[in-house]
């Protein structure tokens, strides 16, 4: 984590000279309407993001200066229309740091939500789900503990499809104890496999975007894929009960067809499945955006949660 | 429990005689095509339900064997186009027993979910709430915990309310763990009173009906009121932000307005409110049907479930 | 109603100069892209709005010129994309004037509309529904008469509350003469009480916002919760028959579930109340629109009208 | 009237002898499980509907007791399964009576309407909208004054037509007194036409069916296409604006397009005479079933009020 | 075809004594009010299909005649209700005819249906694409020539798969002809491949049921599967875009979300697909229905289109 | 088509001098923040579209430079975030040239389009619909040659309503052979009228606007009251069957009540018709905007295609 000042984007108060490096997570050329090119930017590194504008651009600069590159940035903190923003003094690449030291990252350390993981993988003991649940997590693994959850909304860090992964498990595993007529290691390697497509589907945690594949297929149609494509690699039946029953863990995972699955759930361990991924996924998006409100006033409107309002109550 | 055979209706085989007392839960009057009366008599006691013909019902009996009341049944057990009946061979009025003890009751005793719902009680030390809860419960008590959840779908036998209620909160004891940020104090206030209400719209477990109130009102809006008038009672006010979250979370419970609420979840709370009645009453309704159902096959068309089929995975 | 210039906001002519007092409705503290700060104003009066720019404002002045206070200003009247505005020359605060005496007012003066409504109360005999009425309206008397009936859409003016129930009522009246089979007592109970939870869900005429137990209740819901706590002051039972089918008009009255209301109309006078208050809402906003539409040309879009134009035939 | 016996269908109690002429408004044939044929009929007069089986029916008698014509009917009253029936006796057709007498009808006379209808003509002074009015309803006097208004739901009953286009005229009087801004001819003239093309659309009061071209094209085109002949044998502008705002209020007054409106009402007066439209509907609706129903009890479901059922209060 | 006799089921008259061969569609054991069982057996044979009971079933009668079994069937022509049955005389086993026999079949036969298909495989020069189709009909091909396409509803004969797959082609080359930008290889590729999942979602053409796989994975997402295998037999990358073309329109066929279909389809040829598929069902869907019915008539409702009836004009 | 430079607006390259004639498409005044008024200009030609801005507009400039005009242009390319745009220094009107020839036209030019419309008409033998037929696209011949298709979305351009018409001509032709059940002259006659009624609808192919009969009626309405009055010039009875038929197809091809249809198609060649109008409308859309987008990129978002954006693949 060296290469980063003391001092994160989001450390600074108004009127303070700031210099650091961080990330260009964002970078749209514009021209003022006297005709003078500039580069409307976003910086973002691990404490969160920060706006600027810079201004007279010259064309190796807007040439330079894409998403996903690393700058040491000169400027000085201020607002504009009540957002905070930096008034650029100085921009320059610095291709020696790291972009993914410079995104935000999960809670939880990779080391630490491995080691997490563990006993989730070891409590599945049916053989065709455990088999392909190893060797599904050893071939996508690096990606799983670097990528995000989705490209906006919840779990956008890096290392959020793993932390989403374990939460969903944790919750998996109190619910498993409160109605013991639920078959546990089914729903865990659901629970592990449900969003992988997204190692797929994502282009990484940095300046993340979507593959073609991941825009004309899915994560979900592509983890079916791989699930099929690993059967036949370990000699498996893909149309077994076993199998079946995992496959239709994955693919019925968003609940309903409009949200993307192409059947519903019909196995109970699958709609257990569908409303813990949408619980996890809604409290890290009321705590996130709660978490930026002041007590007293109402959240911006959250798109993902139907464009409500969350009201964070006085202390 | 005296006064029940060793016997349920449902303990009999196809052919075997029965004799035992039960309870009539639904009786229609109707006329063969050549004009003589019949009632078509559903029995329920705690083992399940079984329906029969009284052929030749003179008017006497018709006024009789009315919905709620107990009969001394004799007879023989059969099946109609797949479906077991009983031929009555004799049926008489057995007023001395209780219908209460021909109802299915919930898995946990009365005591045991008493004591299980105290150290809930006692988690909540917000006063407000606190004395809200404390007041409420001790008025609808003895209903708390007789009455069904629900007319007919999840929850639908005595004590269901209570029961239903207990699993939501061990739902929210577990969640709060896991994420921190929740108020649990707010959360088990909430899953307390939620469905209340249920004590005033629905007549009861024997014969279960909508009250008038019921169907005009609606127990969400039933138990607004009952909170706006404890607060009456116990001089708070009712529109003081504790009380406000604590209606919030009652109001909002059904989550979406088409499903009764007239305000959607806007408190983080309300939110995993909503969640986890969702979660607990759909896993009640799949563990119901596929119990019922051979593993290997299908369950009946769930009508609370969108009309969904489960599979009951081979043993 | 002194303090006002002969002219109103809205009686100025392109080119022509202002003074005169006014209040602010809106203010936005802004930054021009060469970092000066300026205040987008807009003001209002009982003949309309206007809006303006206060370049490079002070923080006294943004501190200053908030929503809801009343302003001297000088200024002259130009158009800016089509869209008449003021360029400020002055602005001084105004702190002897009321703001109260500078929002739209109903078209009817609050005695008249006193007047009016007498009728009604007194054709209300059953004597449940007359001392809820009477209770509940001499208690919020003073908002029922100087309330809007929205923050924005229909009837957003100072006594758009009473001029709103007073047009259904007069509607109501007519409708009971043509189908006499209606109960004209229930009808104008729920009527008069039927938007009056306003008084709660809003913060008053000037500068309308939601309260907090507006936002997370609704107006709906705190009427009711009103009737209960009148019922227990005055010792009424609030499941009685009479007392349900008024809680029952009110809490249907937006005929949907869809649109907040927890249970749809169930009883004849509920359904035609619904269908009343839609009428006297569209009505309103047509005509509020048509007034400012040429003829021969169409309207904007109206929002609470789905969007639609409607169209103002030539006279 | 006469040929009707002092007596109608349903003025007969339980085990009464009855004697009397009635309509067959619907008959079918049926076959018992041992292949004997029998017919099952519904009678209709002004008293309303009863129904009744002939058994072992004749081949003769099959052709013959046909849909819309008129019977002897000698029988007895019973029931069957808690609704009242005819235990046929005898049957004989009766066909020196009018099928037209032993169908229901509107409350007011044909002459009486007229009466009521004729200064809401004299209204209309707009030329266009008179001279076209006037012409349509020449053209369809007569079975305006005798069609119903629907086949089933609302104003099904001979007259009906007539009889809900003058509740609706009543109701558009009494708004336009309150709303001066709207043009009370062009809403007159809408009233009076909007279902005028239902004398197209329905073969007529007997025996009630969709004609091909109702089916296919609906009374909403028919009607429209009945205005741009009449304005070409008139010598009048299709497309002029009177014309236009004309057509346009028969053409939206479904007020949705869902509900068979190829336009949404974009007119003041073409949304009132939407709404009217739904008022007299509904309250026509809820009356009829609601004077079927025992006070403190609920209606049928209502299949054209969303399947409401809707409670009549104890007296 | 040998088996069976000149005349089919449906070739007989009311009245007329019929013997044949022919298949058992449907069968349900019942039993009379009189306690007496008896089978409700559907027949079926090339000419379509008959119902008729048989009464007083044996034990071994029941456990005999089952679904999918050929049956020697002597009886009697008549009509129950309107609808068209046979009075069983006599019923044996058939066991040395063969089901598939008695099936519909489709129009043409599968040789000429394997000759027509011949071009549309040569068009595909594309080698990813040639090389998947190939391998893909050559897999499934017994199935591909002898499956239905639905289980109800459209092309619900044997070969209709086969069939439909040819109808959509031949659509897809008038299509191509006059809209030259479109990429005919991959439009036949993925036409071919479009529905060859039903050959692993449905058990076959003789009472055809949904497999385990089919009810909960669908067809398509099996034939995606069997893509990815494919390409891991053949060693090509599932990810290229050759291959993510042709997954994209197999996923996106149904063209609604809602439809089943995991994603839209946003590749042109994706969409023609979709409309072409839609086009060739609906007309079949049609004109079965149209065949049936009188002209002048209107068929029955048609599930599949909407619940909606067509008329069949005068010739 | 002289007047036209040898190049058109879109075939000049950034930096290049353009000078050349074009129409006016769009004009609207605004004014910069300094209050210097400005017209912001689109300009059209065959070759495209551009934009840019007249700074320091006079009030005569303003007045002259009205959408619809053709004006003499001078200036330099240059691009505007992203998008060219064109830097004015002359603009002067040029009144000697005629609009209709700087607006995008079909394909097809009007005397092919008449060839090849000519075999259809022929086709359509009986009597009625070819009188009707022909009637219409004599009165509306001209504009039905010139007239664009739509406002915007698909065919919004000079002659794209008959290419439009002509190419669901070639597709239904195309149908008809492969499905010989269908009515190929009734197929035919409804292609030819359905979108006619646009030539009422639409103010011309010039700076398209909604007439008031178009925006209060529809093309849908409009077409069916012109085949009303053909039909009563021609003595042709309008609820016969063969114009029941052709005004069916006309009201319905739609599909779809929401989208304006006032009934749903219920014959088979109104559905053929309504799938044949949408799949031509998708290709022109897709078509069109695929022209526009690089390989391997998608398409903006089309709102007429359910705002779904189309990839292109690599060539």
């Amino acid at each position: 984590m060296e290469g980063i000042g003391k001092m994160g984007l989001n450390d600074y108060q108004d009127g303070e000279n700031l210099q650091l490096a961080c990330l260009i997570k964002d970078a749209q050329a514009k021209t003022t309407k006297t005709n003078s090119q500039y580069l409307a930017l976003t910086f973002s590194d691990q404490s969160g993001e920060l706006s600027g504008n810079l201004w007279d651009a010259t064309a190796e600069q807007v040439a330079a200066f894409q998403p996903g590159v690393v700058v040491e940035l000169t400027g000085k903190r201020s607002s504009y229309q009540g957002r905070p923003q930096v008034e650029i003094q100085a921009l320059a690449l610095a291709p020696e740091k790291r972009p993914e030291d410079f995104v935000p990252q999960a809670p939880e350390s990779v080391a630490d939500m491995k080691d997490a993981l563990r006993p989730f993988f070891t409590a599945i003991q049916e053989p065709t789900w455990h088999q392909i649940v190893v060797a599904l997590v050893a071939q996508h693994g690096e990606k799983f503990f670097t990528s995000p959850a989705a490209k906006t909304n919840h779990h956008a860090f890096a290392g959020g499809l793993a932390y989403h992964t374990l939460s969903i498990l944790r919750l998996a595993e109190a619910v498993c104890d409160l109605y013991p007529a639920l078959n546990r290691e089914l729903l865990y390697a659901g629970a592990i496999l449900h969003d992988l497509g997204k190692t797929l589907e994502l282009s990484g945690a940095v300046a993340t975007q979507y593959t073609l594949a991941g825009q004309l297929l899915g994560h979900i149609s592509l983890l079916d894929g791989e699930i099929v494509a690993t059967c036949q690699a370990q000699q498996l039946d893909p149309n077994s009960e076993a199998v079946v029953l995992l496959r239709h863990l994955i693919l019925s995972h968003h609940g309903l067809l409009e949200y993307g699955s192409p059947v519903r759930p019909q196995v109970r361990e699958a709609e257990v499945l569908h409303q813990l991924d949408e619980l996890d996924a809604s409290l890290l998006m009321m705590d996130t955006a709660l978490a930026k409100t002041t007590p007293g006033e109402f959240t911006d409107r959250l798109f993902a949660m139907d464009r409500r309002q969350f009201y964070r109550p006085q202390e």
